[in-house]
């Protein structure tokens, strides 16, 4: 990925500690470590944490221009999160595909692992272009 | 509310701020301030912090006992978020109902609200019950 | 609900069986009789019979004109269906009521009970106006 | 596919016209042909004949046996059904692919093509088994 293209981390993004490694036409990967801060009254990482996640790289991977200076922007209209299982390792990876739509919307899949292979969650999203 | 049901706030909800002011038989409310480190890189607040809140209310509002020393646990299985506008204020206020189910699994829809009464996001999901 | 808002039933609606009995603004109901062929191969009505009830009814509550030589078309963007329980009666209800969106798009949620008040399924969805 | 495993269509299998081509651990697949019956009020397919397939598809990839005698039961907790496209063909293709899950639920994917390879929709889904 084309360094440049790396943002400053937004508000959130610097606030939850997820950052991005992949980033193509139609595809975003972003990693998040599990810190301690991430976890839910059971211990394991709260179910907003791998929504948070995966409305990032599903927005993402709609939005590649390739070029710093042009910015696409996409507003999510609506996602569906599957709670597959739990992380064993400690870091998340998240994966947006884009997988249709047109010059309005588009239609995303992400699914949400960790470093160990396992598989935690996957979405689907609906997102509009802006702009 | 009983103040005996309010449980201190674990390590996300800490993070992110947001604090239990209802809970009751099928029905749960969090209050979240609108704090600088929510926003994306839009300035608004990102999408995943209504997530968060939603699958939070939602489980709440299916787990209410009663009794401090009694708790029941869910594990979310599936939730969809619908975003409809953003906030106009500086307090997020989401309420959970529960819709449906049985001794397994819940159903519950979620609604998320500023304190001028705009509608921000709307959800459903599926819970399993837990222990 | 003005009789010159009903319109001749198109195909599908004609071979399922349902019809419309209220429109207004942000609203709309539709009914379908519990008939033989509508069931799955456990003998209860199919999940795709609920989808399809609660397709229409979402879609038709945002394109309400009162004028029927005026017609406002939505495609569905994304739907979410949960099953809620199986009827106990014999006529499906489906009813749908907007709840946000705007020029483009809109979003509406649906339910579907029976005559004896049992609520069967839920569902939102994301629809974009065309036209 | 073990021709023994294609049960008898169930009546609303029947009536709308849909077959099983494909069955294994995991894995499903059904077609469905065009019929005029299928259509909408724009004159293509209906949303729902899209649901209907994809609740068939993914229910039936977890409910593989490999033995006739021995039938597996599920019931669609929650479906999301995302519209991409409309077919350009003649037949609808359904697979459904199951994601994950264990004893007690299960989780899919589900997409709906045509013969000429148009991705038309996507899905996803929850389901509990029974018996």
């Amino acid at each position: 990925m084309d360094p440049r293209l790396v943002e400053e981390a937004y508000p959130l993004q610097a606030h939850l500690g997820f950052r991005i490694t992949e980033w193509s036409e139609g595809f975003s990967r972003f990693e998040l470590p599990l810190e301690p801060f991430l976890m839910n009254r059971f211990g394991i990482p709260h179910g907003g944490v791998y929504a948070t996640l995966l409305d990032t790289v599903m927005g993402y991977c709609g939005s590649y221009t390739g070029d710093p200076d042009t910015r696409k922007l996409a507003m999510t209209l609506s996602m569906t999160v599957n709670y597959l299982s739990r992380p064993k390792g400690k870091l998340l990876i998240g994966e947006g595909q884009m997988t249709g739509g047109g010059a309005k919307t588009f239609f995303a899949d992400g699914i949400v692992t960790d470093e160990t292979g396992e598989k935690v969650a996957t979405a689907s999203g609906t997102f509009r272009r802006r702009g």
